[in-house]
């Protein structure tokens, strides 16, 4: 049929006047004329529809990638000048041997389907691709995720792990761990997923959107294990125990990579729904209210969940320690991302201001903790992310929306929903599962990797190579380079602007 | 109806060709078919519309959310070591509590409708969101523009305001000074917004597109009165009134801070439309032209503005000072932006570089001043974001063009533009007004506070903590953390570097 | 013909079911109802597609933008601290002149249709704007385009050049040589181009998609000569011509750059399609692939050329130089991301890695020979930009595929594609042309201006002033300022806190 919609009425005309001996090839006619049109219209809704969502996606994925530079200077500022070098060339290779190692088998483990409940088996280095349900945006956005987990542990156990053991967990926990889990939850086969066609967990599924346990548990679990095998960095705790802290070298970095990662968790969250040209309506255009108001919302709770957080740390450093604290502040922000995430596009505003409430006491509660058992975690990777995560994966399991919920997954109208809201145990059972089979995953895998690395003399670099700093042992010296001269000069002019540099 | 689009032809056949005694019951199948389709198509337009119009606004927003590590970037730079910590942590709280504050009341008092013309009252946290007319994606939208607004006072008053004072004024900043002002001119139901429906302000109403005036000025006088009533910092003027340089610590987080800022202002701009799937021919698909263009000229408008700006300073302080003079240069660039925001839609290129010309001299004009006065801004926000700002909105009164007015605002087909473009003096005189209420509104409500805050000795930090620094009394140290090692070795790398490192 | 969707069933029956006398009245009302209504449906298809294109093609353009950030970064950390106001100051100056000069000539030379193969002839500041074929968003992204050109130049002749100096060149290079390179590539009338209706260049024309040679070739080149006829920085090189690194000042800021580069290339190279909504299938809807899959493939050819480049880098310098180096390995991404930039469109994800492997080792190879020929480019950027700029345009030479680049330039379906693809050698053929032709022109253009900067002394600076810095002797002072107090203080709060800082 014509795939045009040019429409003459002098063609159409004869069409419909025909009477007499040729009505009924008239009437052929008229409606393969009209009907044509109508399928040319369809197809080219389809192909909007694809221009629209690939662009959302895309550009979701661009934002998610910008995370990687914030971790990279959120990293940088919390660590000691002489290791800055070595924290910020993790990042890139993250990033870098993230893209290889998920393209060759990372997006084959997670998404390769059709599989079994337990790993992905296709599309190894992208063999196959495109399909109609892989195009090429989804796996660019995939690929964001995966590089973010292993950022989050190179927090943990930075300062004093070797380079080949980084380069060694990074590939395995990109191109392996963290696949396998994003099959489990998120893959359309995967026995936990809210989205499989039958034999739902409890009924139900786990409902992590954008991975508060997918992601930040993943990689806080993982640089648990790492810093726990490794010890506390050299001069972290007293000889009676007691806690010093090892303060990271600019907060200006701090706040940039905060910043940063504020702004791409907003593809990141929003990003997640992977469709934006959606209606809820009972028919096209019934209604203003779709997906794109739910990408909306979701961008509404994860704001509020940070802010929340942000402010909740703000007055409570204030009551512990007595002053305003920067770098604290950032670190209650991420951890009120890191607990909306997985519930971010299925609860209330006013429930996500509770999430970020709560994420920074659990925060600051697991830091207290860390202290008392001497755990060293300079970015504090372990207590934010994992910590932070299972509360947000819980929080969903109590607060998601039974509206919301149908709209997002469909399926049974009578699914699960939060328990606070009325809707049963069933999605909070099957969220407590989610962090049992989250940890127990990660703590064997990464957990026995990490114990392997410590065995070989792999994993902690040696302790005058500590004291000196990565960066002139291992990576050609420190990252910042003044004169004696530039210093001097620093001072100078500013005495001279005393007296001379009048504007 | 059916909301379906499959057409088959031979369901149609029948009822085209229906003839004799079921002509009629033929007849109204075929037109309820034909129809059926026709409201679907209709319906999937209007769902495409969402999803592209709020793709736009989101990603939009997320650019001006950006302009926070903008600012920050800025004010760390822009102020001295010692304050560094202080200064962002200001930036990380205006976008928390702001986050907060506008959630729970802002958003209403700016657009709850339907209100009368001085203050909305509607959807406080959110309740009865979405609505048809403001969906999620625009309160994000809305939230980033509040947040920017206390951002600009922040620099005004930076390096010797207590961080007590800046939580009181930031929250009500945001909460309620700016929501009441975006409310006049941007809500439909404002007393003087160019949208109402009758009764517009000289027949017109005020164009400030962007808010050179709702936000830059309302940021910058809410700074004068801030910057006024404490006075300078110690050791800015010496005794004869001599001004004295106090040079920011970091250019580089300056060029940083800036380039972000520009960055972010082609959300804040061009995104102001709202809406970018609207045709401005006089059927669908008539013209190439539509709001499209609009958004796109406006991103071009901005650019030129600031360009122009940037060069003007960049020659202009070469001849006055001497030197080429890279932070004055960003300066110039941000005066020229600010400028320009409020009439981004409405002019056209030319006239944008004839607005960042004037404006880079309104800038270096107002600063001589500033000097001649004794007062002390430490990030010329007062200059900048006021003055330029100013300047802007009598720009948008003399060059506004009538056919991008009409496309844009509607309404009336006569209704006033530039008075340079032949459009008379109302457009200029409702821009006149707009500048007297702003300045009235933003002295009486922020000018009282920051007086009590200074009356309660809330407001300026004691002496011996200016000279000492606000991080190292009420932020817990210094941003920057260096050992006497690293210092040294920095040194020493580079010495040994002429002998060993060689590639 | 209405302009309206609404189809209302009783208005339409007695159209459909009239007979006797009226029939053909009857029949003809019916089919201008029917196809008022496929008209205004196609018209709304055009409308959105508009809408969709410009927003995606507008923030491809921001993304762009944000690369001038990057640069600004990356060559302030590859400098020493002395000469980061100069650098940075003139990455801020050839954005702004850059917008004017581009706004005035530039794109008039680049795209002022219908003109010659050499050079374009229309839209002089914008006059005519828009067309059909030239919207303002397309304006804009191409002005990012013109002044990531001059940016990479900058860095060859960092250190060691005029301020004046730069300023003309800058203007000469975005308003003149790099406006005429790429409309011989880029415009539809250029003597180059893959999309010029007849007299292909070897029947194929040269397929630099995002600028290989257009943009990084140009800049490389053009960064050459400054560099040769400057001469290398003091102490670069010692008497017996024995190298030695004159390490950049941060690290850091290296990372920030290369980072903030990567995620601006996502708008350079996927954002080069210019449209998304454009279908690949026999008909509308026929197919899931369309070109929103092809800008997302080109998405990830550009992430794995760069991470491929990275990890090449990452195992070669340590190889060679025995430690694991951060700041080559961010030049060896952007190597891979250069060489890519050319065919990003028309390969395989696995030619891409391919494709970065290469380009890592040219750039380490070009490096090696600097050295030994006493070449000095503070940022490598003739060695990469050029170099791995002239391997992408051989490499898509070699493979191109024939699908890609029948789908993106269409024509002739027996066109020349790659030469190891089996496409023959005409592609290849016209590659080569491409590298004379770029080297040729930009040698003559600005290898040319830069002998008459040097012969007429306004080339390089004084080396009194080249030992003491660039920012003390001509932008009033160094980037950075830190009082003795602070410099002590940030000493003293460490050791303190080994006492007493106790979280």
């Amino acid at each position: 049929m014509s795939s045009s919609l040019s429409c003459s009425a002098s063609d159409l005309i004869p069409l419909l006047s025909g009477g007499g001996a040729n009505s009924t090839a008239a009437a052929t006619a008229a409606a393969e004329f009209i009907c044509g049109r109508f399928e040319t219209i369809s197809g080219k809704f389809t192909d909007a529809s694809y221009a629209i969502d690939n662009t959302y996606l895309l550009f979701s994925a661009y934002l998610v990638f910008a995370m990687q530079l914030g971790f990279a200077m959120l990293c940088a500022g919390s660590v000691r000048a002489k290791n800055t070098m070595n924290i910020m060339l993790t990042n890139v290779i993250d990033a870098a041997a993230g893209g290889l190692f998920y393209y060759l088998f990372g997006f084959a483990f997670a998404y390769g389907s059709p599989s079994n409940g337990f790993i992905g088996k296709h599309f190894f280095a992208m063999s196959g691709f495109p399909k109609a349900s892989f195009d090429y945006p989804y796996f660019l956005y995939q690929w964001t995720f995966a590089i973010a987990a292993a950022g989050i542990t190179s927090g943990s156990i930075a300062e004093r792990t070797q380079f080949v053991a980084y380069l060694i967990y990074s590939s395995f926990l990109t191109g392996l761990v963290y696949p396998i889990v994003s099959h489990w939850f998120w893959s359309s086969d995967g026995w936990a997923s809210p989205a499989r066609a039958e034999n739902l967990l409890f009924g139900s599924g786990v409902i992590d959107f954008a991975g508060s346990g997918v992601v930040h548990m993943v990689g806080g679990i993982a640089g648990l294990w790492g810093a726990l095998i490794e010890g506390p960095r050299i001069g972290r705790f007293e000889n009676r125990g007691k806690p010093v802290t090892l303060r990271g070298h600019s907060a200006t970095l701090v706040v940039l990579g905060t910043f940063l990662l504020w702004f791409g968790w907003y593809g990141f969250n929003p990003g997640s729904f992977a469709i934006i040209n959606k209606s809820y309506g009972s028919s096209p255009g019934s209604s203003f209210y779709g997906q794109w108001s739910a990408v909306g919302r979701t961008a509404v709770t994860t704001t509020l969940a940070g802010c929340t957080a942000a402010l909740t740390t703000l007055f409570g450093k204030r009551l512990i320690d007595g002053y305003w604290n920067v770098t604290d502040v950032c670190n209650g922000l991420l951890g009120g991302f890191a607990a909306i995430t997985g519930g971010c596009s299925v609860v209330e505003p006013w429930a996500a201001v509770l999430c970020g409430f709560v994420a920074a006491w659990v925060l600051m509660g697991f830091n207290k903790l860390a202290d008392k058992l001497r755990y060293d975690d300079p970015l504090e990777a372990a207590q934010l992310h994992g910590g932070c995560g299972a509360w947000g994966i819980i929080f969903t399991g109590l607060f998601a929306d039974k509206t919301y919920v149908s709209e997002i997954f469909g399926g049974d109208p009578n699914r699960p929903y939060g328990l606070l809201m009325g809707g049963g145990w069933r999605l909070l059972a099957a969220h407590v599962v989610q962090i049992v089979v989250i940890t127990g995953w990660v703590s064997v895998t990464m957990g026995t990797l990490f114990f392997v690395l410590h065995k070989l003399e792999l994993l902690r670099i040696p302790s005058e190579d500590e004291i000196a700093g990565m960066d002139p042992t291992s990576h050609g010296g420190l990252a910042y380079m003044y004169t004696e001269e530039e210093i001097k000069n620093g001072i100078m002019v500013r005495e001279m602007g005393r007296e001379n540099e009048h504007v």
